[in-house]
């Protein structure tokens, strides 16, 4: 396998190729082959993109048919019959059953640009410069995502300061319990410094940020603030949506009401680039036309494939499957963290987003290698990379599953015995 | 035409919509066809994207090969095949032939999230927070972007202050004869309030901004200027590379010589989403790996359609025919411009990115509509849209470029009459 | 007495003399007469700065002799006499008893001008950028200090964004027996979106804010975190220094050792403008001579009385007076409190800084303006101005003192029975 | 001379002492005296502010009577009769013969107070965040005026991004000719990246800045583009005005009528603090009471010899001196310039500021510590401080101006022999 053209025209910045050092030729729902013949199980599935595996026949076929019959590939925000399908579709299988009522935003595909244009739009609408986001959220690179964006990882090369944010410790992050209601408090104390945000911002799951999860109670605390003081709640739900936590979006079921919603990764369905935000009509209405563009808004190929993925929505199947393999790779990671009770491991998440946490970057890094090294992928997150992220496609056989995790079971071990 | 879902279910934001009231159905190299049967000449090609027209065939059979063969169509930044395909063919296509070396960095897959990078990039290297962008330009919609964004319809909307970059008047805008070397003196001068940028970021050719043309002395004077004070030289390169201009970069046979060049819009060749700077490898190796990410880097599909994209490239028949073409629209243009002589219209471009100043954005958007209403796609630019921009795919056959011409003409006088 | 010429003329941000409708024409230390001949008792004192009365007769003496042999009234940061004669006397009477180390620089002559020395200081002594600051401080009006100012009164007529501070609540604010706590742990948490402030900037007394107390344990933890953090701590002592609460400095007996402090107000004795800030030596150090300048630093008058001033602090005289009077004043004020049960009334102080807070910025007002028609100067402060502050003249006569709490009782009633 | 209570004890900021390392004891007109006997002749006057020289006789006999009687030293904005006093006496002396409306308003005594008063007005009246200023201007060194002051040798201390102004050349500095012109077609011109501002500030003649000279034509010139963009037209004349240019205000004469006037150094008259701001009252109407408020506004001190001082501008006598006196200073250094072809110094000014522009930092160094040990006081200034700054006292006697002009040459042709 020829990696030298990489290493000497990639740029600098490349990663995650230093993690997976071989070059991948092709992939099928939860497994990627490497030129040299390697089969890889994929428990990253695109950093939580491939909800649905690697190729999933029925949108390669739409995709093929769609590219057979000329149909239009790329179309900034004009009308085309494939987003008439695409929208028609995600109302009917998505908003209505819920009784939502949003419009839908085709911003630039990709998620960072998703949340820069909920934060414009948030601050339009209320006419404020500061959003509230939270410890350990991830919303992009973008200056203006990745001001919201708290990991110092990232941060610490914008070049400038990063601004305009107010941030506060999520639920999970020490002083999170009392965080909102403090916030509140001072937003009502005209001596306190603060004044009201434009929005809050806020990820149910934290899945970059380390697999941490909000409960309903809390989120609705923040809503409930929001409404107070007049600012918006916005759910990123651009990594936990899509099936991924075993609802389509990862607050279904917990009443809440967000005023913007922003998606992308899961949404194109076959790794095609998308982003879409969903506004609430009353809030839609400040935009006024052109005034966030970006030439490959509406993509006809993610169209397509986000239009048949749709489908996996349209009964219980998926969303069962999900649960079940869920709760599999949940009790096979409590029973790695109880093998190792000298470890102050935790496990965590919900539906097919779990999560170990050993607390030592240098170790998960370990594992990763391990992992690797025996055919599995997988990606850690959190503060310093500690968190051993599980985000295999909803999609995965039984069988591929249960490989994966014992190629993972075994990495563990090699990589506590190592240390 | 069911035109329904959009109005009811798409954001107030969109916008191309409302200039071309119908509903797209299929495309094929410089025609889109409506739901209705209606047949349109494009001369809009996605607003610069479609440089090889919709649905090249040879890319089409490229793509569903690789769809077929269950190519790696999602990798994040990990090696695939296809993207050592593309990588070696750039390599040896652009780069080998003009003795450049560069590094290739595949950022999110917009042109704005490429600018973003440049500027950390340059931040990062130079230790400097301000960047200089001139009058006219556009760099994106991201806060980032958007700072260096000169047009006021475009800023208007951040909601914060768009802080980090000193503006200077472009070489056709008033003060633009002296306005970098002033600035040059500026800098030499302790008290003059102003300390180094980290980078000069400019178009050659300013496409969004009017199609104003800067000429290779005053780039020539920007660059000195730049490694006079330690800056970086930026070029922005989006709309105007991949032939648009007559050669593959805006700035070929100029003898600049650009730190970062920041390329999106026609790399993927079929309307396929991606982005890449092209940085100096002792400037790239300012980045840490993973300094800056991105879900939708590299993919699969953009890579296989940019890679066949790259084909027209290996010999001058494209060039050629850019030429011959552009000759015909700008004396098309002057005889528009001729046949009204009461107006102060101006004749403007490079290659096959010309266009009629008509200084009237009212007007031009009349023709623009009695444009569409007789089977012709064109978009207005520059400030208050008053610049008919025509942007045809350089692949444009002959009849199709005649033909619309001809409807552009009949547009004007309409327009000219409504008045 | 005529009031033309003010209203006519003078600026409508003009603000005291709305509450105090005459003209004064001469003062002697607690008391201010106006041109009419009607006596007030001051139990304002400018502002916290006239601790030793108006016309103290040793200072006035000092300063006409000072006249008389043409000494250097306005000096810069040259060296003079006088200067020097005030430095030595305030290195010998105020920091080697206690056993302190610091330096001291004379800024321009107002509390706001020594507030953004401090924060200059600390930023380049860190290389840091933001600045911690605390619901209800007040630090000044000029951009530096008004950023970190928290009462919206003050901040909305900034005009500008106020950045680069970082607001936590006070001890005595909803969340602040928390939030040091919760702050620390962010900044030990590289996910926290949070890094490492220059400085701390608090005030032991909240005069301004609404007297409001720290206590030593808090300032501690606070103090602790910026040790740990690398960040400086600073005590912003302006109102509350020069024996206001008992002592020459609010924290004497507290065990802190700040890094800065900062003094204006009453350190000019007479009333007289100066500002000094105490820098540790080796933060001092970071200084560039002339880095931070002004043209009225330095005043001859101000050192000539301020050095006098420092005599009261020779003996425990005055500093068991104001012991005494404190008590005084406190009781009446519980006293008050006690007779109005109906109310929530919270006093509240130390030393000869006092203050009854009422919970309500009209009633506070009506009393302020009922004891004013009845021969008595009050201030309120705190959010919305609902906190009565008793700050006479440490000097007071025991019988104006008396006099003064009987017409405040009495304006208490009276306004008590308005409502 | 014991100078160790300053080395040891006075902050390293200090910076004038370092080029006259004495101590001075008493001051009379334009001389000041050592403790050791020495007398120096004052070129430098405070830095502008003794305008009227030290220890004015008349001044300081009602200074004495105004302490003897118990006048109200320290009063906020409350109403005194001194203040009155002075109101009356600046309205009937300086603004009624000008037929000038202006409010008068009282900031903190300083003139970087008196400037951000002015840019929060400005901010407030116009609803805009960005003031314009020009390279060389010096407006003070509190964040709001420190990003107006242009030298990077003030402004590099800041520690945060200094944001909200926007620069321009001086008429004097390099694009000067045409920088406001081409601002104001880049206003014009919404592609421009470009808003109107709040306010442009400007100084009429540089002081700091090295003595720039602007005329008459180039300020009309920025007055009406403020008029045409709508916003305010401030001059800064802390340094320029009271006297010093050979009127009044430094652009008496000149047909400007600024919405805002700075006013400081030489307006206490003494030394004695104060700073004054001079709002058109339709403008002035935007203040709310209080919305800028500070501890030492209303000096007793300073309004007693600055009402005093007023009395020199009640008829030609002062005026006329300046004239005679202003014209000895430029002669002597043009016959010094032309004494020393082989240089290319140029000599500058108005009035009784005069400059010579070294080109040097160095060798103006080299005099100014040459004139010090024979006796003068000078300080330099500009860029590196290469341009020697006369602004003896006013009322500087003619002996002692032309024994100080002899000091100078003697310096310089030392200095130059130095070198």
């Amino acid at each position: 396998m020829d990696m030298t053209p990489f290493e000497q025209s990639e740029s600098s910045v490349r990663g995650y190729c230093r993690a997976y050092p071989t070059v991948f030729a092709s992939a099928s729902n939860a497994r990627q082959t490497a030129e040299d013949g390697t089969s890889y199980i994929d428990f990253f599935a695109g950093a939580g993109v491939l909800n649905f595996g690697h190729n999933d026949p029925r949108m390669k076929a739409a995709m093929i048919a769609f590219l057979e019959s000329d149909g239009v590939a790329h179309s900034l925000d004009t009308y085309t019959t494939t987003k008439r399908d695409f929208i028609e579709k995600f109302r009917d299988v998505v908003l209505r059953p819920r009784d939502m009522d949003y419009r839908m935003q085709f911003t630039g595909p990709t998620g960072t640009n998703a949340v820069e244009a909920a934060l414009k739009l948030a601050r339009l609408t209320t006419g404020r410069r500061e959003v509230v986001a939270f410890s350990g959220g991830f919303h992009g690179m973008t200056l203006g995502a990745l001001a919201a964006t708290a990991n110092d990882a990232f941060r610490q090369w914008a070049g400038v300061p990063l601004t305009d944010v107010v941030r506060l410790p999520f639920e999970t992050s020490p002083g999170g319990d009392t965080a909102v209601a403090d916030y509140g408090a001072a937003l009502r104390n005209a001596s306190s410094g603060l004044t009201p945000p434009a929005a809050f911002l806020v990820e149910v799951v934290q899945a970059e940020g380390g697999v941490n999860l909000a409960t309903a109670a809390w989120l609705h605390q923040v809503q409930d603030l929001a409404r107070e003081v007049g600012a918006l709640f916005i759910i990123d739900d651009i990594q936990a949506a899509c099936g991924r936590t075993g609802s389509y979006f990862s607050f279904d079921g917990m009443g809440l009401d967000p005023d913007i919603i922003t998606l992308a990764k899961g949404l194109g369905g076959f790794g095609t680039p998308i982003a879409m935000n969903l506004n609430k009509p009353f809030i839609d209405d400040s935009w006024s036309p052109g005034a966030h563009t970006g030439t490959f808004r509406g993509q006809g190929l993610s169209f397509v494939a986000g239009t048949v993925a749709l489908d996996y929505f349209t009964d219980d199947v998926l969303m069962s499957e999900v649960a079940t393999k869920g709760a599999v790779i949940r009790d096979r990671l409590e029973a790695i963290a109880a093998a190792h009770p000298e470890q102050d491991w935790e496990v965590r998440g919900r539906g097919m987003m779990q999560a170990l946490d050993t607390g030592d970057g240098a170790f998960a890094k370990r594992v990763q290698q391990a992992a690797f090294e025996t055919g599995l992928l997988i990606g850690p997150c959190g503060t310093g990379g500690q968190v051993i992220k599980l985000i295999p496609p909803l999609t995965i056989p039984d069988e591929d599953l249960a490989e994966g995790l014992d190629i993972l079971d075994k990495a563990i071990t090699t990589a506590a015995g190592v240390a």
